[in-house]
């Protein structure tokens, strides 16, 4: 160990300073923790240093100087980059890698490390860099070694609400990528509806006012599908996928009618038409979650 | 008037006795309203009579029973067939139009008041008939008439959290389109990140528990997005459409991968690329709406 272990703090190395590198690094500095940080560009580490951060002249002395080491670098080419040369260095560490991964990139990584004895645990943050450090607003999904969890928990813990998935590494980015398909389509669902009261001279002002509260309120009902789910049971006596095919098509028409684009709609009443052509129109709507599964059935 | 008018609650009249049409009758009734009902198969009057309402015999003799008539029937076709002969009991009296109709359908409808001295009210409920009663989860847009709004506001607001479009009776049809819309899509992707997630043996019920904090958290960037379109200046330093086509390629890879359907997500997919193939790259992923706005800009 080095210096910095006599604080009570543990010490750690945030490698890569791109904007989320640089939030990363900020809320464990602010938690006390001796922080050493270096990037290919050194100068993307001047406030970090001015805050009390320790700039290491090179990958191996950064890793020489954590406790725990995180990886915060664009892609997997560019992490294995930077640590396929310090194997050496890392052998006996803690390593969390919060770059976006693949889930098999994230396996192989876990594998590489494993086979360097180096702990590996696999990180995904659900959050822009301006909300790192505020656990109601930043949630980062773990999955991996769960001793690195235990034993770094308190620095981690600062960079927001903190998730374990459990010790298949590739489980964090996995949940990651299906999080962040559910958000783009609620926001292309969101730009949809913008376009379509738009038509009338609603302004995107007024249209989200009465939209935050009622997809808020419509996600309540989320709970109850995953169960229906689960179960594999699709029977019910509402939101049966014949009335919400009535509801779809008199979108699609009136957004027609209005001229917009209904590129985004026509999935989910394709997926609808399917279930229903096959005589599921009386099963609940969750079925449709077996028509993504299946795309052939 | 009739008997009900010496009391304190303005009597009220409901047509059309569905789930809707009785969850509404009821809450009137709970709220001390004289409530006279109707519909074409009597019995389903029956728990209704129970508790207080009045059945009447014809549409006609529950037009001349209530103050305000509340239509809750299938679509615009039933109402008209109940409400076109008797224009004559209408005449001079408040209607609101609580089924499901078109824009165009609710204009036509408000006209067809208008010409015949009908103070006409549309009206859209965003909620299940369970949530009837409850401002914290049913909202309901109404268009048209300000006059009825005013006068009956006491009996509709037992119904729930009571918003105001404006005088054209087609907005608030339009909105709960636009609203449909954008829930359809979130739900779409929710299915999508259950389906992906569901590969690696991860339930719906544990995706849902990460799910709803997290889309409860993402619409948080929605009126910053509002912002973006109507100032119609697209300019930003985050969040450019060329980040998000990384983000929807790196979702529809993995997906593709693991052998599910993509059809949820490559909408916006291609919306993104058209506009990154228009050299608007750098811009905000706003700008989507504009893509939705031309289809064929």
């Amino acid at each position: 160990m080095n210096e910095h272990a006599s604080g009570p703090a543990a010490p750690v190395t945030v490698i890569g300073l791109g904007s989320m590198g640089q939030a990363v690094a900020a809320a464990f500095l602010k938690g006390g923790h001796p922080t050493t940080i270096w990037n290919r560009t050194a100068a993307k580490g001047r406030d970090l240093v001015a805050r009390g951060a320790v700039l290491a002249h090179s990958p191996a002395d950064a890793v020489r100087a954590g406790g725990l080491v995180v990886v915060c670098v664009l892609d997997r080419e560019a992490a294995q980059g930077i640590l396929g040369p310090v194997e050496a260095e890392l052998a006996g560490r803690s390593l969390t890698v919060l770059t976006s991964l693949s889930p098999e990139e994230a396996e192989e990584m876990a594998q590489w490390a494993a086979e360097r004895n180096i702990s590996f645990l696999g990180g995904a943050i659900m959050a822009t860099p301006d909300l790192i450090g505020d656990p109601e607003a930043a949630s980062i999904l773990y999955a991996g070694s769960h001793t690195v969890l235990r034993e770094y928990r308190p620095a981690l813990e600062l960079l927001g609400a903190t998730t374990y998935l459990g010790d298949s590494a590739a489980r964090a980015s996995l949940l990651e990528t299906g999080l962040l398909a559910s958000m783009y389509a609620m926001f292309a669902g969101f730009y949809h509806g913008t376009a379509l009261v738009g038509t009338d001279g609603v302004t995107a002002e007024e249209f989200t006012a009465l939209a935050v509260p009622w997809l808020k309120a419509m996600t309540t009902f989320l709970p109850g599908q995953a169960e229906i789910i689960d179960a594999g049971d699709y029977t019910t006596d509402q939101q049966s996928l014949e009335f919400n095919k009535g509801g779809l098509d008199h979108i699609i028409r009136i957004s027609e009618a209005r001229g917009i684009a209904t590129d985004v709609m026509r999935p989910m009443a394709a997926l609808v038409d399917r279930q229903v052509e096959r005589g599921h129109g009386a099963d609940s709507v969750a079925r449709l979650v077996e028509g993504i599964r299946y795309p052939e059935a």
